[in-house]
């Protein structure tokens, strides 16, 4: 074997040349030489243990979900702000915010013929009851809102299973609140869903069905159930089999009830008047513990200010850590700071963020200017060791939307999404699903981005294009 | 480019020689000569379509989950041999066994302290119900036999919970009999498991807690929780938290009920009364629609003896579908098979099981004489083109068990086990998870196992060193 491996080192030699002025790194840019050393500072300190997951699991473990107007919601706001206050965190409170309350209830869907079986199923948020006693009627199977038109006839006094098979969450999630809606005004009696993910064991996904329902002229009662049983109730009309279901839900609103978004700072050194915002939701669907979504947002945030106080990098301007309320069915925390921050929007420099998981670190996504977007591109450099060097275009969250509405740069944090719907919406979002090191690694790459943006003597500039939108 | 591409082009022809050498296939074995068309012609058959899947899918969707003394269990029997003879299988018939009838009843497990949590639970296999109004009592959280030892002071009175992470099945499954006994001794009054698998989505496992608990002096209620509320609980400890839960089963015993193993054949041509016997278990947990725990096998098996029949290929002597009945509870069908044919024992060529799910096809385990491994080896070169080409040693299965005691040569069915213990007695047992191509590449490998063992004119012979044991 001698001879081959001498042939291939020596073509590795001629190569060599090649390779190496790829490889060969760009000179530092001009953020680089100033925050790179603390940047290493805070990913050594983010990586030395496993802080941020300990404080996730206390979170989650000790109050479970938190579905808006649920006292688990509270409490664990409670809990959150008095551990910020024991950590030496600044201004922290609760900023008030009114959340719609919506109560799941007793649930149940059986299946009656071919043959009995109670399958595990969750309504979907927002859904309306059925009569007491539950509904009863035959299923059709459709696969699209195509199919459910071709098959309009036969839909009156039914209950419809929108069996789509998941492409993306953007294609398939159509049908959480449009399902129910286009099924309806054909004179279904309620919906099925086949649960919104690529892979589940025997999970339903719940999830809000939106405005396209809570607006609609008839509602009629709408569930999801695992993929596997919608598969099967498929294959059975394939078969030509008689479908039969029993559905009850006892869903239910309440009037709405107060809330807070939990908020603290690492007050700016020379203009604390000037903001990064900074965060996740701590709210959750009413199952598992919602610690991809989003309890992990709001610890990355809130791990990535605890850090850089311990390590002593006070920026110029003031990072703000927020936990927004009732992201998941209503909006509200978002649309709340909007507007006790609307006077001084102008002083925000930018709002970031997390609410897609706490998977590997991807790069940041940004919504802006192109100026901007070059300056979140030079401070992704400093995310070389963690296996990033540039942000994409495109980035923002549903409660920075109202602020980005009115010109706040958006960035949101991306990590891999391979995983992520599998667990989201469902019993399965546990912190055990979560990597201790990939969540300090998020972490890391967070705090470093608040950091520089807060730190920089320019701050982050707004003219040129536009970027993300 | 072009340089470096030539010189790893050279090197490439350079190593040429060796690689062929090493690849060259050896001359074909006397098996491959008489037997390699035949096995084509059932790859063939077995992969142009997805009969085996379908097949499956109607017999799991028709009857769900088959646990010995259901009525879903002598239903699915019922249209099993039904099918079967219209197929046009020969001496189709259902031979008694008595089996145990363990009925789960109503079960709740929740966490009272510290916080509210109605957890997901499967009661294992043969446990006892709690006193009415069920068992409230503190939980200590061990994780392994030596940690109850140690916690031994603190277990009277209490909840044991075996948080065993898990290592193989055969290690961490010692527990889920052994557990409950152990705790027992100690005054415990009731134990939890963690579930017995890699990985879950909140996924509860069930299963037999087996003759040690049956047999023990004092028997205690014992359920499994999910990996992450067992993980849970015992950060829970760790944090020095108090941890109540109420422990709610109704889990009885009734008289032993009749059932029967699923019996049909391919009679031999010249020696009918020589057999191979060839299944998987027909019973299941009372969970899923045990569809690879072990539809599947019966499935194989039955489907390799219909291509069988329909390519012509009727082998020297019988070969014997069996869907056994109650492996999972009792293994009454494989005694009773025992007892019904010991007289013609001697008369079995070998017995082969497939009972470790339907992924991808991985060859055959053999426990038997050298001669007759060697045998199975030659068999397994007619595989190459499924990707496997020689057996490894020890094999059997629970079923066929009683009749290897009596000297049967044993051989098991051996697949991809990366995701077998994620779906093993649990809801998400179902056909869904099985690749429909993988089923039909098992269904071709078993037929031309059992074909060519039939058909041999010397038969398997028995000679030799013991192999597999």
């Amino acid at each position: 074997m001698a001879r081959p491996v001498l042939l291939l080192l020596s073509a590795s030699i001629l190569l060599a040349p090649t390779l190496s002025a790829q490889r060969r790194p760009a000179a530092p840019n001009p953020i680089q030489r100033e925050y790179q050393q603390a940047a290493d500072r805070i990913i050594a300190a983010a990586l030395k243990d496993s802080a941020a997951w300990n404080k996730l699991a206390e979170l989650t473990d000790g109050f479970g979900h938190r579905l808006s107007g649920s006292d688990a919601l509270e409490r664990a706001i409670d809990w959150t702000l008095a551990r910020m206050k024991e950590e030496g965190l600044e201004n922290v409170r609760g900023e008030p915010a009114m959340v719609p309350r919506w109560i799941r209830g007793h649930e149940k869907v059986e299946l009656l013929e071919p043959r009995y079986l109670n399958m595990p199923m969750l309504g979907l948020g927002g859904s309306v009851a059925t009569p007491r006693g539950g509904i009863q009627a035959e299923v059709v199977v459709v696969t699209s809102f195509d199919d459910l038109k071709a098959k309009g006839a036969q839909v009156r006094g039914k209950i419809v299973l929108f069996d789509v098979p998941f492409t993306s969450y953007g294609a398939t999630v159509r049908y959480r609140g449009g399902g129910p809606v286009e099924a309806a005004k054909l004179g279904a009696v309620a919906t099925l869903l086949r649960s919104v993910g690529p892979y589940g064991m025997r999970t339903p996904h719940t999830g809000s069905m939106g405005t396209a329902y809570d607006t609609a002229a008839i509602k009629i009662p709408a569930a999801a159930i695992s993929q596997e049983d919608a598969a099967m109730l498929h294959r059975m009309q394939k078969r030509g089999q008689r479908i039969v279901v029993r559905l009850d839900m006892e869903a239910h609103w309440l009037p709405d009830s107060p809330s807070r978004n939990v908020v603290a700072e690492l007050a700016g050194r020379e203009k604390p008047d000037e903001v990064v915002v900074f965060g996740g939701h701590i709210d959750s669907w009413d199952v598992g513990t919602g610690a991809m979504d989003d309890a992990g947002g709001v610890v990355i945030a809130w791990e990535a200010v605890r850090l850089l106080k311990e390590l002593g990098l006070r920026p110029r301007r003031t990072i703000r850590v927020v936990g927004w309320t009732n992201e998941e069915n209503g909006g509200r925390g978002g649309a709340a700071y909007r507007d006790t921050h609307r006077a001084a929007l102008d002083k925000h420099v930018a709002a970031i963020e997390s609410d897609g998981g706490t998977f590997k670190f991807r790069g940041f996504g940004f919504t802006g200017s192109d100026s901007g977007f070059a300056v979140v591109n030079q401070i992704s450099k400093l995310l070389r060791p963690l296996g990033v060097d540039s942000a994409t275009a495109g980035g923002g969250g549903a409660d920075i939307g109202p602020i980005m509405e009115l010109g706040v740069p958006g960035i949101s944090h991306n990590v891999d999404g391979t995983r992520y719907f599998w667990y989201h919406h469902t019993e399965a979002d546990n912190v055990d699903k979560i990597d201790p090191r990939e969540l300090a690694e998020n972490v890391a790459a967070m705090a470093i981005l608040a950091y520089v943006l807060a730190d920089l003597p320019g701050g982050l500039p707004r003219g040129g294009k536009v970027v993300g939108r």
